[in-house]
């Protein structure tokens, strides 16, 4: 064994606003040996993920934030270049918090063994990770769709959006999806069988959202707020659920949106209607995730759950990718290719 | 039997912000006599409650709106006065939606027996009413409050405020009561037995609100919104919940207050500390009356569960006693005497 080189990515300083690729500074140093009970990681495939945005700023959140100067956080799919850990042999697949580097030392602890044979290593990046459990044990928790009622989900052409109108579909649910842009509506549609999909660019977008849900809205899944959110709450049902998972819309934003204070306006919907909002993360259900790797796996092995993935090669490439996820600007779910010869 | 000298309370017209007094019109006319399988019921004691609010109002909400014309709706404790229904002798005492009025006809549909032995009979408008199951099963189906968490409730002197609170106290909460005025806070704490009384007209209440919580808030049993709420939210801790029963802050409200927009306030808040809103109205938790009739009927017997009554003489006085409750200016449970020689 010797130091390896290395690339890594760094939080350079806390964005104002919109973030920017020279947010990130992108420096080489080795990465050195491993230690007695540590092994040392060749990242394979780089999440990018909205909570990232979070994590850049020192705003009170569920998690500390990146330092400046530090790693930016972010989860991976590895190899295990060389080990002195007994429990991981070289060559072994995991899944990794090791922020974005193309190599890492670890002692081992949170790793994932990934099993490449049923799935992509991807999907463990997506629909078979993180993102996946949040669509399932969202719906299945907050959610809680009956068949017959209108599912709808925004930013649904990513991975937590494709996955909650594909399950709303498996539930007997109407799914109706809410994206940018005529192409993501088609693929909502088309690729994804949603019922029927609305572009949120449209100028009469709660016109249109209004009659692609003839039934009112029983389950809104909630990642990205804002416009989405003013043209959901009219049509919100008597009893339906809010699961909140993420507000990608207002994450850039620098100041509150000008007046009136719709605040009574939600609260009065909330009363009279009996609606139950609720925030989540992940990670509050984790319980669920074995029973999600059964299910969405049998779906993802039968081809009954589709995918869509958004390929950046290069890890030097992941700050512009993020900031362009960020603002849309991206296809399906967003996977760095940061080892050249990593498999699929 | 001969038709009864009658008085009745009429909606003449929707209110535009403050309802005032003239919104209604008083009219005296006999009530006729009770036909077969109908009986005729003297109003004795009718309850006043902020929910009469929306009642007035031709806005969306989870009832039909009290017609213009019509007798302005309301529940009161009864004596059956004279009967063709095979099932209520005269003398018989009932609660029934008889309305603002001293003497109505009924077919029997939704009225309730009373016995007056347990408890006065105006308990049955109140703590042991609709307030009451309002306040025990919001807080079980919806607060949940675990021993050693910290219950906030507002309009905390009010039939369900004060209710909360005690309840909250027998389940091992700190109980922390809002009201405006010195008067209520120290009847907050001396008489209802509240952890600690905060006045929302204080202008530092946000800061003495956050002095009372010093663990935060786990439960927030919302019935005024407006400043109370906003002074809320910063305080509301990861995985609080957030039952929505009343607004009676807003119910006046003519426009959206002015900007800027807190909805992404709220919405931040509800996400990164997964805070659970939901709004319900008392007979969505009807399946839990029974229960709470024995738990907190023994709590009322054995003196732990106190109450305060603010009394009005005379149905022609219920128009101005609305519009005062409205406004804050009662202190407890308002009912109105319409009897003169209704017992207790």
């Amino acid at each position: 064994m010797a130091p390896l080189p290395s690339t890594a990515v760094l939080l350079r300083r806390r964005p104002e606003g919109e973030p920017r690729p020279d947010d990130f500074e992108i420096v080489h140093r080795p990465c050195p040996d491993p230690e007695d009970g540590q092994l040392r990681l060749e990242v394979l495939w780089l999440s990018l993920d909205p909570y990232m945005r979070g994590r850049m700023s020192a705003a009170r959140s569920y998690v500390e934030p990146v330092g400046i100067g530090d790693v930016m956080a972010g989860q991976a799919v590895c190899r295990v270049e060389s080990s002195r850990h007994p429990g991981f042999a070289p060559g072994t697949l995991v899944l990794a918090g090791s922020g974005w580097c193309t190599a890492a030392l670890s002692d081992g602890t949170g790793l994932i063994r990934l099993d490449p044979a049923p799935a992509p290593l991807t999907a463990a990046l997506g629909v078979l990770g993180m993102p996946g459990l949040t669509a399932y044990a969202g719906l299945a928790e907050i959610g809680r769709p009956k068949a017959g009622e209108t599912v709808v989900v925004a930013a649904a052409t990513g991975p937590v959006g494709s996955a909650v109108g594909q399950i709303a579909r498996k539930r007997g649910c109407r799914a109706v999806g809410i994206a940018g842009g005529a192409e993501k509506c088609r693929l909502l549609v088309e690729h994804f069988g949603f019922d029927a999909a609305v572009d949120h660019r449209a100028p009469d977008f709660p016109a249109r959202l209004k009659a692609a849900c003839p039934n009112g809205i029983d389950v809104y899944f909630e990642n990205v707020g804002g416009a989405v959110w003013d043209a959901v709450l009219p049509l919100l049902n008597d009893f339906s659920r809010v699961p909140v998972c993420g507000l990608v819309s207002q994450y850039n934003a620098t100041a509150l949106p000008a007046g009136p204070n719709r605040v009574p306006d939600v609260m009065r919907a909330v009363l009279s209607r009996r609606i139950e909002i609720r925030g989540f993360i992940v990670w509050d259900f984790a319980h669920r995730a074995g029973e999600f790797r059964r299910e969405v796996g049998t779906w993802v092995a039968d081809g009954s759950m589709r995918t869509l993935e958004h390929r950046v090669e290069g890890i030097e490439r992941a700050p512009a990718a993020l900031v362009d996820m960020l603002a849309g600007r991206n296809l399906g779910k967003v996977v760095v290719k940061v080892a050249p010869g990593a498999p699929d």
